[in-house]
């Protein structure tokens, strides 16, 4: 793919895939822009301008083979490969996000969990056992690791977050409540309850 | 407050009050917008711009008095009131909801966790005693609440989320894997994992 998509559109196509899913599950074959527009509450020009991005799978009179477009959307984000996740933080953060990537079966795996805290060293989290932080580097030498998420206080994640990129990790799931500064080459995707908790508050405060 | 601000500025400012709030730690007395967006990686008219939205803060020549600032846009976002959290559902990401609110200190306070199984119901979450999701409407007629967490698997959520909608919820902050339809009086704040995630991979796939 050469052509530059933007941000606003690679934020929508996650939304796309979850409903082509449940048409997929709900044995939907084909569906026009229109009714896909009606359930996702986004305009039918919207949806056409969207996909267009990425090669013209309606067809006139047709719409859109909902398998098709579920599949080729999927290899657009990259589903279609297995992203080894290890997550850096074995509190109850951490711990849900391992539930969460297990129990959502997308195309995704834990591969590793570590901590600081000897009481945590060595507990198991959905089957894996936690290990040291002492082990990461080697660990991350010796196996394929796409993605570190980090499920840890802001005080200790810009020191661990550096940590992660001197070894070469190249892909950070930023819980901690704080905005990394990285290299260029290391893609950050942020998830900050905080702020989020924060435009709800302000929301409902008007 | 009666002009309209914008969406894009509604999610600028959590990110705001954040780095106002470590100035303010930090014992920071003043700061001018050059110095902010250096800080911040916004560039200083933007801010300006945004800052704007709300009345003039900052003064010619001297900057923005930091901790006014940060006051003013507390108020704003609402945190100068306490908000009252339930959590539904309290599996790890529930537990990891109540820790986090709990940390974080900020004008946010979990006062009732619910869930409907027997495993959990009466045991012990952050000093809460979870409660059967028999006793949530009732709970909701007592007490007030101002925010109600959903951190149950999608299936469920649907249900769920209307039956809080009938008892009088306002305002859903929502970690189901599904977007919901509330009527136009109801707030949602999206938390979607596997959305965040899906946009990590596009980035690390490209």
């Amino acid at each position: 793919m050469d052509r530059e998509i933007s941000p606003a559109v690679i934020k929508r196509m996650p939304r796309y895939y979850r409903y082509l899913e449940d048409l997929v599950e709900a044995k939907v074959e084909r569906i026009s822009s229109n009714e896909l527009s009606e359930q996702m509450h986004v305009t039918a020009s919207q949806i056409r301008q969207d996909l267009s991005n990425f090669g013209g799978f309606g067809q006139q009179g047709y719409g859109y083979n909902v398998k098709n477009l579920h599949d080729e959307i999927g290899k657009i984000l990259g589903l279609d490969e297995m992203h080894n996740i290890i997550i850096i933080g074995a509190g109850n953060m951490g711990t849900a996000i391992a539930n969460y990537v297990r129990f959502e079966g997308l195309s995704f795996t834990v591969t590793g969990i570590f901590d600081v805290s000897p009481d945590k060293i060595g507990t198991a989290i959905c089957g894996q056992k936690v290990k040291s932080m002492d082990e990461l580097s080697d660990f991350v030498a010796n196996n394929h690791v796409d993605i570190a998420a980090l499920t840890l206080p802001r005080d200790n994640a810009v020191t661990v977050a550096d940590e992660l990129i001197t070894i070469g990790i190249k892909a950070i799931w930023n819980f901690a409540h704080v905005d990394l500064t990285v290299p260029e080459d290391v893609v950050v995707q942020n998830v900050h309850l905080s702020d989020s908790l924060m435009q709800l508050s302000f929301k409902i405060s008007k």
